[in-house]
This record gives structure tokens, sequence and C-alpha cells, in this order.
């Protein structure tokens, strides 16, 4: 079954305010997954970013990550599933309360970097985050690749379940992201970023790498925000989602707006 | 009017475990004052902290600080209100949130270095602190010094307010504690402060400098935890208080055990 | 004596490689300051930063800062002049050594944000930075404003100094800048930056507030990269300065080049 | 060819200053291993354990770690070779430059946790720390297991190695260490352990798992410092060696004593 609905979102609250990506961003994306000062980011940037969103009518959600910012929280470790728990509660309670004296609430979790991408895999560590989601507010939507093990985890958790797909990143023919450090990773063309946005969401299919056709569930589709032209991809991508008829909007039962 | 209770407290959580120093204070002291990750600590010795205070039946409290943790959180520098609300909210947040996790609740918050003695006399900075408190869970007590900004502010926020003694630190004639770099400031006989602390609940007076006798409020009395003795000392406060007939105990209205 | 050659400055390595700031304003500035992972950066982007520099022709400084991340660096604090020396020392030593394994080396030194403008005024912390960069390599030239402290400890330390103006930030009368909070305080438009940029260094003044003409030494002109524009502003001011006929060139003395 | 002569080392500079461990450990170790500020520590402890260092007479080395405080440098992750070399070099530059301000010269360089251990299995991350400290100085000695690629890469850089036993942790039969998770990997009997360095030292054997008694070159000794009792070990293990008739002294071809 086809949507004729999609969710854009980024991932905010990385970079200093003075580098005013995070607001230009805000008017083109649906969700926003906001740093929680662990990776990238501090109180400031939170409390910022819930503004922006808040008065943007854009879906807040946090986007926990690891306590490596030297690796930008990318660097691939072991991870404990006692600690991915501890760490991830210790993030979403923090942007929950800044959330909430900013009067309103976070509709969804993405975990970030390394984080995500060993999730996505590993049972354990998925069970780990989706647990702590749970802990931290069971009516949090849980974002994660389709097919991935943070969705299997965040199902059999009872939490809301987001596929999230990436219009500029390749696709291995397994339904893997290509790594960024491989040639071709990064799509940096806007048309053909946008392009492919849009065949993930009408056809439901994404064109991988040896040439095969990938099905792909595609409830939100992920933008990119901290390379120089961010914020025109972004544009281009809602531009064409819009031109084909879709409906650009939080995904179903996000929760925006005062609390 | 003289109590016949008083609490122990102690700064917790700041070393690294294989000190032991927390296991050996939580024997000891009634009340935990735990760090939250940003002067000193993280998730780790957080979640660790709030075990041993609850299989101990401690009290736990938040011990909030200023990201400063080559200064240990002491270093003088100008706070802005909103980003001690900001901070303090998403400390207090996150230790909620950890000790949830372990079936406990959160009974008290106490300031840490530099945040404690600003908000003790600017109360700016004290309304920050106590409207933090109050959006974490209007339940919490507000530790501070007897008539500080910060007993005021939480009292004005509706607040439960505890006035924290120090037994071990020598005080000025006005109240205010002897800066740590004055020579005496710290008193390391434990004798000397067993006695002072004994005086301070039964008597409820201090020796100041001057030879002045100050009145004082002293509802909880807090031990330094991170000196090498700090534990012997601990010890020799606790088995001086309960001699004078005292009974040693979380602070009334204080939360322990399963929440 | 006014010169018909000027050096442009700019802050850099303060931001993730993937903003590509930095690649850009090599290509216009003649000197660049490096964070050296404190304030800002980490080891991968200070040995970045050099390596474009070198490629680039830019000569290299070392940007220490106060390890307040939260607050980029800028909050102001008391600042011990031991700890002010120990910090500075070990951040300028750090880039020197990183800068060695690409084979170039550090020309020059400038305190970032709260040291820097802590020490313009206070003569004892502009003596443990003057003497920090001394110990590091006495061949370094240290930046600072016109008049300051730190041009006067650097003199008396035996450093060539080099003083520094900035051409989007308003003056004081009394010559220092006007503080980021007041209205005003920053120029954004880049004609206007640019004029005043060719004023200071082609008749040695610049409009103050209260209609002052302020006399000015400038040996270098900062440019700002952190901001949106930044990049247009920078290369705005640097035609304005060759169209009066100047040489845009690192300041006399300076290092480039393999080591 | 067994040793008359042997060297101790302890991990310093890792606490507080207030719990007062490396001030007892410096009375009785000869090597100190000074932590860099990355993995533990800042530039205030360094200048502390540096000066406590001198005034002993015991032999001063940089141990650098991993930007992973909230694991203490242990965690497991991927190192690149590249960000291995940028890394250490900084750290031992930093720490090199604050000696030479007490007047006093490095002697070695000891890798922390995980860099110790993923350097002494994987020759390219030991190529990147033997790189570094030639980088760094020449001169340096490096700090190594016996048989490791961290003493290969050392030796093929022209570095002196020193090869360094550990008399508190169990043995593998292949001469690797029982990892900390392991019951018995941490041996706490002062007597046992005293005994074992002994052996080690006077016979160049240990005893591992399986009953094997293992060949092993022990130039120097590891002393735990951060665990309660440490001190009172380090105090047996010195005894007993002195009581061997061994004498224990910073390794040959160390640096004590103002440069």
């Amino acid at each position: 079954m086809i949507s004729t609905r999609i969710d854009l979102n980024a991932d905010l609250g990385e970079l200093p305010p003075e580098t005013s990506v995070d607001a230009a961003m805000m008017a083109v994306i649906t969700s926003a997954n906001i740093a929680c000062g662990v990776h990238a980011g501090d109180t400031g940037t939170m409390r910022l970013a819930v503004r922006l969103a808040r008065d943007r009518g854009v879906a807040i959600g946090a986007h926990p990550g690891w306590p490596d910012r030297q690796g930008f929280g990318r660097r691939p470790m072991r991870m404990d599933p006692d600690e991915v728990f501890e760490m991830v509660l210790a993030q979403v309670a923090a942007l929950t309360a800044i959330a909430a004296a900013e009067r309103v609430r976070l509709g969804h979790v993405k975990a970030h970097g390394i984080l995500y991408t060993t999730a996505a895999r590993d049972r354990g560590v998925a069970d780990a985050l989706a647990r702590a989601v749970c802990d931290a507010d069971p009516a949090l939507a849980l974002f994660g690749p389709p097919r991935s093990a943070i969705l299997a985890a965040g199902a059999a958790a009872g939490l809301v379940t987001v596929a999230e797909a990436f219009a500029d990143r390749a696709y291995e023919a397994d339904g893997s992201l290509t790594p960024r450090s491989r040639p071709g990773a990064v799509i940096q063309d806007p048309a053909v970023v946008a392009a492919r946005a849009v065949r993930m969401v009408v056809d439901g299919v994404v064109a991988a790498s040896g040439g095969v056709e990938l099905a792909i569930r595609a409830d939100t589709i992920c933008i990119h925000g901290d390379t120089p032209g961010a914020v025109a991809m972004a544009r281009a991508v809602r531009a064409a989602l819009e031109a084909a008829g879709l409906t650009v909007a939080p995904f179903a039962g996000s929760r925006t707006g005062l609390s």
C-alpha cells in the first residue's frame, strides 16, 4: 500500500546557532530530530531548536547519540545494551523536560550516527533503545530503517514505528546504505535526489547498486542538514514531492503544537 | 525550635567507581546528592549511585552543576538565568528518568559548586534554579544555606526548603562560608568537626570567625566525600550525633524506597 | 605611519568539516587562526585546517580558547593566570606538533573569545598569555587589539606584536568593541564593512560611537567566519582593499610554507 | 638474561587532586605515566603531577588516551591510524610543553586503556603510535607488553622499547592479560602480587592460566593507582623487590631531573 502522505525529517541542533542552518531547514521539513547535547549541541541549542520547531509547527523528536564529540557520534565502537539504555533515556528525558518548559511535547525518537546503524542490525542494542524510549514515554514513535532491528524492537515494545528512507544516499542490493567512505555513497544533485524521493513514496522502490530495484517502505524521508547546499536540496525534494501530488506533513500519529 | 532529628548528606557520583568512595559513604549518610554528568560523572556513575542509595535506603537527590569539568564546576563565572534554568532542568530530568528506571524517586535537589554559591546570593540565579526544580517536579525539596537567596526563591516557588550547614567548614561572622583559599577554611580534625555538628543541631549555633556565636538553622549537615579520610570523618560525625541522642535520618518529607 | 600592506585573518577549525566554511575562507584570507580543540574543534579539525592553510599559502596561527564548549569560549569567568599559562601553552604546543607533522610552522597566536577580551584589559592574564607563547616558541607573533594589555605584555616579553582591527564590529569612543549584546554591534552590510576596512588601513581611523573618529593601528583585519554570508563578506573586504591599492598579504615577519 | 634492576610505573593524573592518591603513589614508584587531559585529567592535573614527579625524582612519561571520558578510554572501538597519530602527538606535545615549563623532560610514553590494548595487537595502530612518539621526540622510550606490536613498531621506528608486566593481573597461556570482566583477572592480595612481581624479575616467568609457566620480559612493572588499597599494594611490591636484592629505579636510559 503506497502512501499519499510523506514526512520530511532532518537532524538539527548540531551546529552553533550563528550558522543559521536550523532556522532555514525548519521552513522546509515537517519533523525535526534535535541533538541532545551528547554527540553535539548543548541545552542552549536544544532549547533554541525546540522553539524554532514549535513556532514553525514542525514535529519535535529527540536525536540521542553517543558521547563521541571528536567522532561526531559516528565512530564504530562496542555498545553495551545497559549503557545504551541509560544514555538514551537520559537524553530523551532532558529534551522532554526542555520541550515541556516551552509548552510542547516530543513525538518521536531517532537515534544518531553509529547508535542508529548499530541498533539497525543488532537486536540487543535495538531492544535497549526501544526500552529507553518506552521508559521515557510509551507514546513516542521510533524512527528506523525499513526491515531493521530498530523497527522490530520498537514494535515488540509496543511503540509506533516509522520507516525512514534516505533519498540522498545510495543503497546496496540488500537494503543497507552504501557506506559514506565509498564513492557515490552520497548523492549531491538535487534533481536526482528529488526524483529518488518521489519514486520511494509513489512507487515504494529505490534503485540500488547493481541495477536492482529495491522495494522500500518510506514513512519519512531524511534530509541532511550539515552540508553546503542542504537547504536548496531540501527545497528541491519538497517541491518535487508536492508536484507529484503528495501531502508533505508529519508522520501519522505525530504530536505537534502546544502540550 | 531545635530539632531532635538530623539528615547527613554528601555529594556522590563524582569519582570513578574504582575508588569505591561512594559505596563507603552510603553506609553513613542519609541523603545522597548525585552528580548529573555535567560537572562530573556520567550516566553510568549516575545509575550506580542511584542503585547504591536505593539499596541502602539513602534518600536520593540531584546535584546539578555547571559544564566546567576542568574547574570541577567551581570556577566563578557569569551565569545567565535562562541558561541556569535549562541546564538544571535537563540534569534533574535526566537523573529522574534514570532513578525511575531503577524504581526509585528523587526527593531533593542540591546545586553544586559555583552554581550553589552564586544562587545563594543572587536572587535571579536562585529563581532560575527554583523554577527548574518546580518544572522538573514540584514535590522536590531544595537544599541551600540558611538565610540564602536559594531558600527564599524555593519558598517563593512553593518548594519545601532544607537548610544545610557545613560542619567541616569555617564560617564568617556574616554567616557565609570562609573561602576555601583561606587558611583554616576546611577543618580536618574529626573530633572538632563532630563537636561542631552536634552544637549546630542541639544548640542551633556555630562558632564563626572573630569569636562570634552564630545562630544557624541546620536541617541537614553536609559531609565532604572527596578527601582522604572522608569516610572516617563521616563516621565520627554520625557517631557524635547519635551519642547526643539525635535521630540521624533523611530530612522530614523526603522520599525513599521504591516509587 | 600608514601601511600599504594588510593582513586578513579569520578564526577557523571551529565547525565540522561538512560545513566547508574553512575551505572557502582560506581562499580569501592571508592568516588563519586555528582552534586548538578546547573551545571548539579537535585534532582532526586542527590537522585539516593546517593542511588547507598550507596548501593555500595562508599563514598559520594558534587560536587557543577556554574549556567552555557550552559557551563557545565566550562566557565571562574568573581566570587564574597560572591556568591561563598552562592551557595556552598546551594548546599552542599541540597545534605546533600537528603543524610540524604537516611540515609547516606556526607564525602567530591569537587568543579566542573571553580569553582575548580578558587578556586585552587584564595585564596579569595578558602576561600569562605572553609567557605561554614565549615558552612555546619565542619567534611567534602575538595578535591583540591596539593599545591593549595583550600587546603591552607581548612587547615586554620580547614578542612581535600584531595589532588587530575588526571591520565588522562597532567601536566605542574609548577604542573598545561595542558588546555583541548591543544593537548595531555587528555590521552586516558588506559594502559598509569593506569601506571601514579601507579607512582603517589607508587613513588609520575608524568611526566610533558618538561620531568620534578614532585613530587605530591595524596590522591585520579580522573577518568572522561563522555567520551566513561570511565568505561573501570576506571577498568584499579583500576586493575593496585591493581596489584601494593595498597589498593583501600575511603580516610582516610571518612564516608560511614548509618548515 | 635476568635483570637486577626494575622500574615500577603507575598511571597518574587521572583523579581529582583532592583524592591525594598521586602524591602517595609518587613516594613508591619510579616512573609516572601522566594522563594528558583526554581520557582523564586536564592541564591542571598534568602540571601538578609533573611537579610531584619532578620533586620526588620520579621519571615522567606521557599517558595518552582516547577521547572517551564516559568509558575512561577503555571502550573498544575502531581506531583510524591517522587519528591515533594526531591524537597521540597532540597529547605528548602538550605534556612535553608543560613539563618544559617546570624544567623537566619526558622520558617515555605509555598508551592508555583501549589504545594500549589495540596497539599491542594491531600493527597499523602500533605504527601510528610509534610514529607520533618519534615526531614528538625520538629520544622518548615506548612502553608496551612483551612480544607486542607496540614494541615491534617502536623498535622499527628506532625508539627505545620498555617491556611492561602486570603483577596484579592474571595472564593467559598465550601471554595476553585475562580480560577484566573475567573472575580472577585482577589479583588483590598484596602478598601474592608482590611474589609474582619478584618471580617476573628474578626468574623471568609468570604463572599463567592452565598452570603454564610463561617466560616474560619485564623492564617495568605496572602498579594500578585507582583502587582502594593501591598505595599499600605498591608498597608491598616495592618492599618485596628490594628484599629480593633488586634495585628499584627508573628503566635504563630514562631521563629524570631538570632538563
